[in-house]
C-alpha cells in the first residue's frame, strides 16, 4: 500500500521527466520539471519520494541533458536581481535586524533548496557531489556556470566541514572495494594492482583516510606513510614490493609519501590540511618512538617552470638543455654533471618561484601553507618516467616539525614567507 | 611530543581565557580572546586543537558569562553594514556574477565561521547545539541577539539535513544511556521510570528515533507507535504497563501516540514530518497487516482558546464553566451533560481556531499541515490530570491516510484549508 | 519451496510429537520418538530442520513431561553394559590403538550424540543449558538421573572452555536487556531495580561479564568492582546510590564486592577463577594507580556453622545466644561485647572449618582455591538483613596478590593450606 | 605490575623450554616440561598465562621439535592401561554410575586436557588447529601418533559442533585478508588472482562461507554459487572474467560450482553438508526465482579408474588409448568418436565403482551421501588441463532436489543405493 503511495509519485513525476525531444533526450520541459517538482509543495508533501525520483532522473542523464539542466538551474533558478536591489535599499534605510535577514535571504538562489532537497534522497549526498563532478567538468566551455558552481561549493564545504568526518586506518582488513577505490584513485605514485596495495599497507606502512557518514565505503582523501629509520630520500625502496617489511616499533621517522584527494566533485573543499595533523597525531599515540614526521613530495611544476625561465645563466641552459637527451639518467657522468646546477635552480624553484605570493609549485603551496618547512632536495629520488619528467627525477621533503609548524604558518600567512632549512638555504646561495 | 605541542597551544590559549574579572567571570577580554583565536591564522595552523579548547573552555561558562560571549558575538563578529551597503551598489552597477558573490560574502556575518570551526573540535556540534539552547532561553529578555540565533539556525538547519540522519529503531536491545534519555524527553505522556519504558517498547509497540553522526547517543526526535485493532481512542490502555502485550502480526492500526522532540538546540529545524512519513513507511514494510496509520493527538490549546472566547452562546459558556468544578470528570452526570457541548467547541476550535490563517493549536497545525486528516475526537481520551487540564480529557485522531496526504497538504499549503473526515464535520455542524 | 520442505519435515515430526496421552500430556511414545528422529538418518539428512524442531518441542513440554523425557535417556540412550565388557575384554587381550578407540567409543552413551545434533538449532545451545538447569532441579528426588547430568556437564563443560568466552566491560552504553539481566541474577547484594545498577555502573565501579557467542547477550558471570582508596571495610557505603561518584584515577584499591554465576544450567563449569584473574587484568591496564586488588566477600555459612558446634566455650556460646536477641547489632554495648568473641569465631570458621580437607564456607573454598590470602574480617561489613543473618553482619576481604597467588595456590592445592594475614592470625591466637 | 607477574610465569617457563639439545633444538626435557606445565597446579593457578606461554613456544618449533613433542604425548600423555583395566573389571563387578564413571574417565587420555588447557591461551583455538595440521602431515611416517590423532579430532570435531559456526555472505565488501585466503584456498578452479575473484564474486554469484568464533577471519569451508538460467553444463563461461554479470533475479538455477575446505587441521571434520543445504536456504529465501540448486562438480578419480580397468571392452580400451594423444580434445573427429563410450564409462564409474559399499568417486560420496541425485554427465564441462587430465574434461551434475532429499539419503544410508535420473541411467544402459 504504502510502495503504491511511493510509486504513485514516482510514476506521475516520471511522465513528465520522460517526456522526451526528437532526439531522444530529455526536453528542456521536462528537466524544467525536474527541478519544479522538488522545490513544489508536493516535494514538501511527499518527503523523500520526489527527492529519490529527481536523483534516479539525474542518474539516466546524458552530457547534453546534464547540460541542460545546469543552464536552467543557472538561468531560472537564481538568486532575483530586483528583489536584492531592492532588499539592499530597505536594508540600507532600515538597517536592522529584518532587512538584513530579508537581504541575505534575496542573495540565497533558490537552486540551493533545490539540492538542499536532493540530499533528502537516499543516496543524495553522493549524487551532488557527482553533479558537481560533471559541473566542474563543463565549466571551462561553460564559464557561465561558475555561480551554479558557487551554489554547490558553498553547500558542500558547510556539510563537509571536518567535524562530520571519520578518520578511519585502511590496512589489510578493510574491505575489498574500499581498497580497489584507493588503487583507482591513487594520485602520485601509482598502483599497478593488488600486489603494489599491499606492500603499501604492511606493518611497516599506514594508511589513513577521511570519509564522511554520507558516503559509505568512499575515501575522501587517503594518505599513504612509511615508517623508517631516517629522512627518506628515494621513493622507489618504498614502493618495492620484494622488500622485507621492517618492524614499525624501532622506527623513528614517518614519511609521508603520497596523498592523494578521492572525489573530484569536493575539488576545492580542503582536507588534507587536517588529514596530515590529524595522522602525525594518531602515529605519535601509536608509536612513541616517533620522532620526525615528514613528506617525500613530487615536484609537479619544475621542468615546466624550468622550460620556461628566460633569464637562465649559461651554464643553467645547458643543463637544461641536457634533459632532453632521452635517458639522461642514465648516463652516469652526464648526469653527476647536471646535478649541483639543476639542484639549484630546484630550490629556487621551490623557494622563489610565486603564482601571486604564493608558492607556484602546487605541493610547495600546500605543505608550506600549512606550516611545514622544504628540509631537504633529493636528487634521482623518484627514477620513474613520470619523476623524470616532471622533475629531473627530483624529490624534496617537507619537514612537519611540531615545534614551528604554527609560528610558520603565521609567517606564510602574514607576509608569504616560507620556511627552508639551512642545508637549503646553503643551496640557494 | 605531540601531546606536548597540543598542550602548548591549549596552555597558551587558557592563560588567555582563564583571566577572569574580579568577580570570579571571565573577562570580557578572554572572552573576546575565545572568538578572535578560533578565527586567527593560528586557529587555522593548529587545526582543531584550539576549536578544542574554545569548546572545553564554553563548558565553564556560567550563564553571565554566556550572555557576554553572545553579546561580543552579535556586536563585533557581525556582517559589516558599511561593506554591505558598498557591495550592494557594486552589484547594482554590475550585476555580474563576481559583484553578486561579493554581495553574497558580505551578508555573511564572521561569526558564522567561528561556529565552522568550532565544529571541528571534537563534540564540536554537541556544543553548538548546546550554545543554541543557551541561547534560546536568553532571547527572551534579550531579543537584540535574534541576530546570532539567525545564523546559528542557519547553520544547524543546513548541518541537520534530512539526508545526513539515520532512522533508528529503538527497543529493549538499545543501550540504556539512549533508553534513559527517552524517559527524561518523553514531553507528551511522561514516563514514570523504566517499567512504564519498557511497556512502550514490548512486542506490541514500535519506537523509532533520528540521530545525527555527529551527536552518536543522542535521539533528535523520537515517536511511539502502539499496534492494535481499529482506531485507538484513548491512550492510557495503551500506557498501562499490566497489560499483556498483544500480538503485533494482527493488528490492522498503528497508532502514532506520542512524538518528542529532544534538542531544544535544535528547536524549529523540523524532523517530525519525515520521522513520520518514514515511520509508516517501516512499519507498513514490516508489518503487511497494517492498514491505518493514525495518531492519537493531545490538544494544548484547548482549554486556554476556551476560557479566552468572549462569543460562547450560553450553554457553552456554562458548560465551559462547569470544568471548573474539581474533579468535574468523575461526576458522571455532569461530565454526560457537557460532552456535545464540549465536543463542538473542540472540533470548532481544531479546525476554524487560527494564528495567522494556520491552525491556532499547535499539534493540529503540525499534522495537518502534514497532509493528515482531523479523524475523530474522542471524549475521556486522556484522562490523566494533564489531559483534563490542557483539553478536558479530550484526544483527537489525525489519519495519515497515503492516498490523500499529498492533495490535503497542497490544500493547506495552498489556501490554509484543512481536512477533516464526515464524522467531525458532523460535529461541526 | 524450501520452507514447505523444511515445514514438511517439520510437519511430520509434530505428528509424531503431538500425540498425547489422554491427560494432555505427551505421550512416552512421543518423547522417545524426540530422540530417535533426531539420531536417525533422516535427522542426518535434514541437517538443522529436524534439531530445530525437537528444541521447539522441548520448549513446550510442562515438568512431568521432561521428567520423562531424561528417563529414556537415561534408560534406553545409555552405554550398552554388554558391548562395554566385551570391548573392555577385546582391550585387555590387545591393547593396541584399535581397541582402545572401540573401547572409549563404547563408554559414550548414544544421549551425547543426541545433545550434539540438538545442539545445531538456532538457539540450541541455549536450550541445552536449560535442559540442564531443568535436570538439576529434578536430581534431589530423581538421584538416577545423575548419569545424564554426567553427559550434559561433560559436553558443556567442553563447549564453554575459557578459549571460547569473550569478556565484555558492562556500563550503562550496554544494551537494557543485558542490563535487566544482571539486576535478576545479581545473587550477593540485591538490587532495587535500575537506580540501584545506576550507582554500580558509574564512573567509579567496573562491571564484567563472560559471554559465550552461542548464547548472546546472555551474561555467564559477572563481576562488580569499586574503585576506592584503602581497603573497603563495608559494603553500605559502596552500594549507596546517594553518593557522588569518585575519579577513579585516583584510586589505589580494587574491591571485588559481588560476583554472580547467572546460568543454572552451567552449575559446575567454572568460570570466577578466570574472571576475577582477567579482571585483574583489564583493571591494572586500564588504571595503573591500582595498587591493591581485594574482595570484600560475604560469608554465608557462618551461623549455621556457630548454631552447629557443640564444643563452644562458655563465653562463645554466650556471645552465639545473644545473638538471637533481635535486632541485637543495633544494640551498641551488646554488640561491642560480643564483637571480640564473634570476629574470634568467624576466623576459625573461615581457617578450621573443613568440608573434606578445603574450607566449609563456600566463598573462602573458591578464593582460597584461587591462591588469594584471607586478608581481614570486617566487623558490621554488611549491616543489612541478610548480612545479619548469615553472617552476624560480618564480611571479610579475599586479596588477590600477584606476587605470591600462585604458591598460595599450590600449597592449596598440594596440601590444603589456605594462607592468611598476619592480622587474621593474630585473631586466630 | 600485573604484566610483571604474568612475564615472571612466563620467563620462568621459558627458561625450561628454551634449554636446548646441542644441535640447537629443544631437548626432549624441556618439551615435556611443556606438557607438564599446562598440566600441573601452577598451570591451573596461573589462569591463561602458562597456556599462552606453551602456544608461544609451539609456534617456535620446528618439525623435528614437533614430531618428538607428539611422540612425548602420545607415549607419556597417553590413558594407563593398567587403570583402565582395573576401572573395567570394577564396573563388571559393580556397573553402577560411580565405577561406569570411573571408567570413563580413565579411558580419557591426559594429553585431552593439555590440548583443553591450551585452548585458553589466547588464539589458543588456532594453535591447536596447526598442531593437527602437523600432526596429519606426520601420519604417514609416523603411524603411531594415530591415537593423539584421535583426541585432537575428537575434541575439534565436539568445538566445532555446526551450531557455534556461523554462517556468511562472501562479497566485494568483505575484508581483503579474507579474500585473499579464498584465491589461497580454492581446491577445484584455481583462481589467478584478484580479478579471478572479483568476477566471482559478481552480482549475479553467491559465496558464503562458515566461521567459528575463535577463528575470526579464517573461513572453514566456502561454496562459489552461479545464478543462471537452466542447468550449467560447462565451468568454463562461469569463470570467464570478461563476461558481463547477469541479473540475478531472473536466474531460475543456482549452479554450486566449487566448494573448498580451508583448514587442513579440521580435516575429517564435515560442514560441507551443513554448508550446502543452508545456503539453499539462503538462495531460496533471497531469490524467490531459483527453481533449481544443483552442483557442477568435478570427477575427480575418473582417469585413475579408467587406467586400473582390466575388464574394458576392446571399444572401451580403445576410447581410453586415445586419451593419452596430447590434445585429443582439439581433435574434433576423435573426441566425438570416444564421446559416447567415454561417457558411459564415466556413468558406470560414478555409480557403479565402490570403495566399501560407497561410490569410490570422493565428490560422488559427498553428494549422493548428502541426498543429492546425479543428474546429468557433462561433455567438455571443465577443458581446462586439468579436467582433461582427472575426467577426460567430463563434470558433472548432483542436483538438490528438497522433495527427495531426504528420501534419497535414507536409502544411501541404508542399503548404499545411489539416486540418478532417467538421462543417467539410459547411459547405464
Amino acid at each position: 500500500m504504502l510502495n503504491q503511495f511511493l510509486n504513485s509519485i514516482a510514476d506521475a513525476g516520471r511522465d513528465l521527466w520522460q517526456r522526451r525531444s526528437g532526439n531522444g533526450r530529455r526536453s528542456p520541459d521536462a528537466l524544467r520539471g525536474l527541478c519544479d517538482d522538488l522545490l513544489s509543495t508536493r516535494g514538501e508533501a511527499s518527503g523523500i519520494a520526489v527527492a529519490r525520483d529527481v536523483a534516479r532522473t539525474y542518474d539516466t542523464l546524458d552530457e547534453t541533458d546534464r547540460l541542460a539542466l545546469f543552464r536552467i538551474l543557472n538561468d531560472e533558478f537564481a538568486a532575483d536581481a530586483d528583489a536584492i536591489n531592492a532588499a539592499a535599499d530597505a536594508y540600507r534605510d532600515g538597517g536592522d535586524l529584518d532587512t538584513f535577514l530579508a537581504l541575505a535571504r534575496s542573495v540565497e538562489p533558490p537552486r540551493q533548496e533545490f539540492f538542499r532537497r536532493l540530499n533528502m534522497a537516499p543516496g543524495g549526498t553522493r549524487t551532488i557531489v557527482s553533479m558537481r563532478a560533471h559541473l566542474l567538468g563543463l565549466l571551462r566551455d561553460h564559464p557561465e556556470l561558475k555561480a551554479v558552481d558557487a551554489d554547490l561549493r558553498h553547500l558542500l564545504g558547510s556539510w563537509f566541514n571536518r567535524g562530520f568526518l571519520t578518520l578511519e586506518r585502511i590496512d589489510w582488513h578493510t574491505p575489498a572495494d574500499i581498497l580497489e577505490r584507493l588503487i583507482q584513485y591513487e594520485a602520485v605514485h601509482r598502483m599497478d594492482g593488488w600486489d603494489d596495495l599491499r606492500r603499501r599497507l604492511d606493518r611497516d606502512r599506514r594508511c589513513f583516510a577521511f570519509f564522511h557518514p554520507a558516503l559509505p565505503g568512499e575515501p575522501l582523501i587517503f594518505v599513504e606513510v612509511a615508517l623508517v629509520n631516517g629522512l627518506a630520500t628515494s621513493v622507489q625502496p618504498l614502493l618495492d614490493r620484494s622488500g622485507e617489511p621492517d618492524d614499525p616499533v624501532g622506527a623513528d621517522t614517518a614519511i609521508f609519501y603520497s596523498i592523494s584527494n578521492c572525489q573530484e566533485g569536493l575539488a576545492g573543499i580542503s582536507f588534507g590540511n587536517f588529514l596530515i595533523k590529524q595522522v602525525v597525531h594518531e602515529l605519535a599515540r601509536e608509536l612513541p618512538g616517533l620522532k620526525v614526521f615528514s613528506t617525500l613530495s613530487p615536484i609537479p611544476g619544475l621542468r615546466r617552470w624550468l622550460a620556461e625561465q628566460a633569464d637562465l645563466t649559461e651554464p643553467e641552459r645547458e643543463a637544461a638543455g641536457r634533459l632532453d637527451n632521452p635517458d639522461w639518467q642514465h648516463n652516469e657522468a652526464l648526469a653527476q654533471a647536471v646535478r649541483p646546477v639543476l639542484m639549484r635552480l630546484c630550490a629556487r624553484y621551490l623557494v622563489d618561484a610565486k603564482r601571486g605570493d604564493r608558492p607556484a609549485d602546487p605541493v610547495a603551496r600546500f605543505h608550506l601553507g600549512n606550516g611545514a618547512r622544504l628540509e631537504q632536495i633529493n636528487w634521482m629520488g623518484d627514477s620513474s618516467a613520470n619523476g623524470i619528467a616532471q622533475s629531473a627525477g627530483m624529490l624534496c621533503n617537507y619537514l612537519y616539525d611540531l615545534k614551528t609548524i604554527e609560528r610558520n604558518h603565521e609567517a606564510y600567512a602574514n607576509s608569504g614567507r616560507v620556511t627552508v632549512s639551512s642545508q637549503v638555504k646553503k643551496l640557494l646561495g
